[in-house]
């Protein structure tokens, strides 16, 4: 099984490099299924035409136009591969039944009939199946947001039970941290599902988190990889895989996040509970949770939402928190999440303290913390991003090799 | 129900246009059904990638490719009639489960199962179906051939019973002769299907052979006219219909065929059955054959062909012809197929011989002649095209409006 992203297909010169791949992948007596991205730049394109005939387009109507980008990669790489001198045939969505709800533009997949595939690979040939793209049980066409390539190719993998399920990208694997605001970032060489799922939850871009999490529970061998070398990637694997035990594998940042703090509230139980009611009534997700209460006071409660929410959930706070007695309510965009994963935290005490500890010592403010088993994030104001990464990454010894 | 050709739907403002008249055609109580082309140039654009990728690429996957030309125009016009307030969805071919043959590239409809587009239409949908496209009993997807939208129109009206299919395109009808070559040609008001299918077949190009047949089986009434006016167009309707008996109702021409003409053929019997077995068994068509035999003396056979097949037919014609007997060929491909098209014929004697008479006023040589119950067709050097088509439409009297 072999992914290819936008960037990867870009040009004609491009698919054919992906073809000799394919071709040679098979010539060593592999069954080969390739599935692909749109052309870089051609979701946009279409997506384009689609808001220069109504601003918001409908959801189904938008599929029906986004979909056709991996349409004609796929057969363009079929034709491809076979100029290469394999045999190949093209799949759409529809075709391998990769079956979805019905959400429009943000589908999941709920099963995959790979009778087709398989009758295919049988017969000798190279499968090519457009990403991005399902149907649901009425036939729409349906797609799996962006980056949903990326499960695609899980997601028939796991129904091929594949060896594995290389994703060729144009980065050459995953690394501790960005390495475009930290020069010491390392390719990582493997990772488990539950740390590259909090990476990518996190803000890493290099998987979408859906991906992680059919890989995870079907347990696919994923490679990622660059499509423009023959380097190995990042593996990303079972926890019992030989993985080290490192106690933080990477460090992660994302800006999409804004704050809201609500200020003077009547402490009396209940208030935290009917807020985010009415926020969840309307379909925002709310990530950072901070109550501070001091005994017989006024509360005061922060919390973070994607930003791209934040205009549409301003009334929704605005009429709650007057309810709840407050007088005062302040937005902050300014803000940036950065968080620190690895599966070691479970054994090893004081991580977080030590997080903190780095943070502290460049005087970076802390304005909110949460923790799971695996993962520290704190919000930091934004300028401080790129300082808190590099502080992070190097004071957990990321910078230095462990293999 | 509607159909709208390429250049109708050819931009963002024209597509808003196609809207405009669908949602006004709903507002008057009629249910909708619009089949939409590719926007112009697209096709091209799309085979042209193909092509780029391998010189002569697999049918299969160039169905694959073009057909989301069509995909995309359906779900922007589908978005471009929600802007004007009224309700669309987009559907593809194979979602309404137009049913072809296997025949990539150029398949022909066994079937449509009308069900979805009734349910879409009773629940008050405007129901926008992508053309040129359908999909065969494996699932995979076919085309129809150039033109193939007026056929998936024609289809679609006849499984849903509509009470017309009108064919929007950038001409506002069918003309007595074309207009380029003719400039006292008149729009015609209503003409037959034998007689439109005639004209398709002899060259007019406003409609496809296919469609016609369809339409003429499943008597649907087709009316051709402009996407650019109101003004009414060309009804294509049974023959009883009220339609005026007219000896002549058009003049069509066809610069598309090469002929071939084999010198000193021993004159035998068999020796054609021979000849044309081979040339269809190699998939190649012969339209007009002439075999001119003096008694006791070498016979002589000439027959047109596509010029497009030429190449691939000249080594099979040759080897024939030599075992045959012949020293000579000669092959012109400067020739033009004229013909007159009309029902009055089965009734009105002497129309053949006038054409010849015309003819042969303008000193225009005959090379062969075929007709059939309601047309004839003469082969001539192709330089005289213009004058023969000019002298014939004016001498039959279509320059004088009948109605």
């Amino acid at each position: 099984m072999q992914k290819f992203g936008g960037t990867s297909v870009g040009s004609v010169d491009r698919i054919r490099n992906v073809a000799k791949r394919a071709v040679s992948a098979h010539a060593r007596g592999d069954q080969v299924v390739v599935v692909v991205s749109a052309m870089s730049g051609e979701t946009n394109r279409l997506l384009g035409l689609a808001r220069e005939i109504v601003p918001v387009p409908d959801a189904r109507e938008l599929d029906v136009i986004a979909s056709t980008g991996e349409q004609v990669t796929s057969a363009l790489l079929a034709l491809a591969i076979q100029s290469e001198g394999g045999k190949a045939r093209s799949f759409l969505g529809h075709q391998v039944r990769i079956l979805t709800d019905g959400a429009f533009t943000k589908a999941r997949i709920r099963s995959i009939d790979d009778e087709r595939l398989r009758k295919a690979l049988a017969e000798g040939y190279i499968a090519v199946v457009a990403g991005f793209q399902g149907a649901d049980d009425e036939g729409n066409i349906t797609t799996l947001g962006r980056g949903g390539s990326d499960t695609s190719a899980v997601a028939v993998a796991a129904a091929l039970k594949a060896d594995v399920c290389e994703i060729y990208t144009d980065v050459d694997g995953v690394y501790t941290t960005d390495p475009n605001i930290c020069p010491s970032a390392r390719k990582i060489s493997k990772i488990s599902y539950e740390e590259m799922l909090e990476l990518a939850s996190l803000g890493a871009k290099v998987l979408q988190i859906r991906s992680v999490e059919i890989a995870m529970r079907h347990q696919v061998a994923v490679h990622v990889r660059s499509s423009f070398s023959d380097a190995e990637g990042t593996w990303v694997v079972a926890e019992d895989k030989g993985l080290e035990e490192v106690s933080v594998a990477g460090v992660a940042y994302d800006r999409g996040d804004a704050c809201v703090q609500i200020l003077g509230i009547d402490d009396k139980p209940g208030v935290a509970a009917e807020l985010f009611g009415v926020i969840a009534d309307n379909n925002v997700s709310v990530d950072m949770i901070v109550q501070s209460a001091t005994p017989g006071e006024r509360s005061e409660l922060t919390f973070t939402m994607a930003k791209t929410d934040l205009e549409r959930a301003k009334p929704i706070i605005e009429e709650t928190a007057q309810r709840l007695g407050s007088k005062s309510i302040v937005y902050d965009t300014e803000v940036t999440k950065v968080s620190i994963v690895g599966l070691g935290m479970r054994s090893h005490a004081g991580i977080a303290a030590k997080m903190f500890r780095l943070l502290a010592g460049e005087r970076i403010n802390i304005l909110a913390i949460s923790t799971s088993e695996i993962k520290v994030s704190c919000l930091i104001p934004a300028k401080y991003t790129e300082l808190a990464v590099r502080v992070l990454h190097d004071g957990f010894g990321l910078d230095v090799a462990k293999t």
